[in-house]
């Protein structure tokens, strides 16, 4: 199959390029570089080192016998995403090439318009291509488990049959999402939907959980071929965080309560669950979603998963909450569905442990780094608008959610 | 009351701001005129002569004794935004001043694009100036009843209590709108419910059915005071076309079927709704949604009042459908609720007949203008990407929708 990655220098895009070509798929990949761009920044910089594209595609070269073929460009750019689809003619295009990052988009007027936009304008322009030059392809697109926000009922995979004063109907499940970032992913998942009806496209709306991890075996122990891992408060996932706090002797964080619940998965389930959403795709003018997390556990829960796992290695740190910068319910119902990928055959990794255990002891190697850069962990941007580090909280219970009424979750 | 209107120079706009005067609030207004030039590059003009802006102004000061405070400039310019809100200081805000057309947004990439992006990003800069300049102000905000699509249950205000596997919530009503356009509101109604929630602004998201109508009584017999009146594929809406046709002996032309249901009101109605709001603003974090229309007709009810108070003109047409340019249900399931503007002191104007007198008669006024531009009553953009002049279909039966399974409208 020949897959186009758009965002293939990112996080996800670069495994996901190496996953796909030792399956023996033909891979390109377009980006701008941007994400490297935005975590400076935020202050940061990938704590696992990265390589420059140049040495990354060599590297490509030498493992799998064949060119990466990579585009440098914006895909806010229409003549650029069209020359691309006409060039290379894909099967499938996977669109990681967003702003992924709700705080980011949080910060001020600027970032919130360039998220919403440059996430919309990008993903417009990938369906226009698709329409004009491959409309056989396969548009993987990812949204995230977050345009769910967190309803008091059950959570379907993108649709859900109602009854309502008397009728039924199939409809989107509602989306109330948490960030100016999350909101994007909403609209676009919105026009995705739509193209597919207009146009007879075809797509796999990916509502992804928090993927962690360091690794996948493809990698090997080519320094090339490692993927980048932040930590900052804008691009650092909760766990990815907890983990390098627990490096460098950091109390780890949860935010307020941290009874926020979510959907988790390892770096190498996702890379799984893409490529199986891939080669298992829709009928034309077919749109499907598909809710892509392994386990859900709430943020507590998973900081205490880090802690007992480093201290196994001899990393001995305490869980303190600090004030929680967002607005967001912490304590509440949380039951989404996600069958959809394990009726394709999707395998969990269910060590947890053992993924933290790896990743953990990736990140020893680069404690200096870590150590240097610990000003960021502590984050500041706040949905209100305001810019303040959030303090320690004292006295929060981590061990119990406390009773509640489950009414309550719904506002 | 302090009233801002974004898109002063619109159809809705310009009325707006001399309901609003005659009432005693204080106008100020908000353009760049793009109305204007989207109507030129629809090779059409406004069917009723309308006055440049320097020259309402003069107008507007001569009637009401008082200045329309006027900002000639792009809303997506955060700086225009922002200096506007700190200078008026609104009470209110009404955001008209977005690009309102769905065949329009459907031309080619570039027209989707911008449609939303500049409706997206005009609503947000609006959000942002308000939050730091006018945080009690009170946002109402255009969107329409084509958010909802045509869903197989009764379409309520914005938000419904579901039941789904034994639990219950309040959650958004899902859209399923019918073109980019229609898409941009929705994306504009999920960014403006978010603003109300995390930084407490206060909202009216006005859901409106198809505007019609030559005239509000304000006017009175002053040509400067007169709004613009469209007629092109794009920015003239279906009640409006019909009665220019009628005027000029072309057929009159339902959509395919001609069996779509829709919302619609008077001019005269929206500007009282829209007052009405303005004058029972929602409490500080409150985001509510109006469903604003009168009364529920399908396209070809409308052709033939149309048809029957024309001929009491001596205007004598037929209704003849054409081939629809749109991809939509032509049959459906229609059952909105509209009871919060009711509940308000709603007044509807239920003489539809009697409003259709007054375009008619208006618009015989201006019959050569309207015979000149003749050529832009029959569409050519469509839904498929394609640019082509529908045909006229023959045998299609008016009377009576076809007898159908009431699930086939949920396609």
């Amino acid at each position: 199959m020949r897959v186009f990655i758009a965002g293939v220098d990112g996080y996800l895009g670069w495994p996901l390029a190496q996953y796909l070509a030792s399956r023996g798929h033909e891979v390109a990949g377009a980006d701008k570089f941007l994400r490297r761009q935005w975590v400076t920044e935020m202050g940061s910089d990938s704590m696992i080192p990265i390589a420059a594209m140049e040495e990354r595609l060599i590297a490509f070269q030498e493992h799998y016998s064949e060119d990466l073929r990579f585009y440098q460009g914006d895909l806010c750019d229409y003549r650029f995403v069209d020359e691309i689809l006409a060039e290379f003619e894909p099967d499938a295009i996977v669109h990681l090439g967003e702003m992924p990052s709700a705080p980011y988009s949080m910060i001020d007027v600027d970032h919130t318009v360039f998220a919403q936009t440059n996430n919309l304008v990008s993903t417009l322009n990938l369906l226009y291509a698709m329409r004009d030059r491959a409309p056989e392809a396969h548009l993987v697109k990812l949204g995230t488990m977050g345009e769910y926000g967190a309803p008091n009922v059950d959570i379907p995979e993108g649709f859900f049959e109602i009854e309502f004063r008397g009728r039924r109907d199939r409809l989107p499940f509602p989306r109330q999402a948490g960030s100016w970032y999350h909101w994007s992913k909403v609209h676009d998942s919105n026009n995705v939907m739509f193209a597919c009806k207009i146009w007879g496209l075809r797509s796999t709306d990916i509502m992804q959980g928090v993927v962690f991890g360091t690794q996948i075996d493809e990698m090997g122990d080519d320094s090339r071929m490692r993927t980048r891992f932040d930590i900052d408060q804008s691009f650092g996932t909760a766990v990815n965080r907890f983990c390098a706090q627990a490096v460098v002797g950091h109390p780890l964080t949860p935010f307020g309560k941290g009874f926020q619940k979510r959907g988790f998965l390892p770096l190498r389930d996702s890379m799984q669950c893409l490529t199986l959403a891939l080669e298992h795709p829709p009928a034309r003018g077919e749109y499907r979603v598909f809710n892509q997390f392994e386990e859900v556990y709430d943020v507590t829960e998973l900081a205490q998963k880090v802690q007992r796992v480093g201290a196994t290695l001899g990393l001995e740190v305490e869980v303190r909450n600090i004030e929680n910068p967002r607005q967001e319910p912490e304590e509440h119902y949380y039951s989404p569905d996600h069958q959809h990928l394990l009726d394709l055959g999707y395998e969990p990794t269910h060590d947890v442990e053992a993924e933290l255990e790896v990743m953990l002891t990736d990140l020893m190697q680069v404690r200096d780094r870590i150590e240097r850069y610990r000003d960021v962990l502590i984050p500041d941007i706040r949905w209100d608008g305001s810019r303040r580090k959030s303090d320690f909280l004292e006295g929060v219970e981590t061990d119990q959610p406390s009773t509640r009424d489950p009414l309550d979750a719904a506002s």
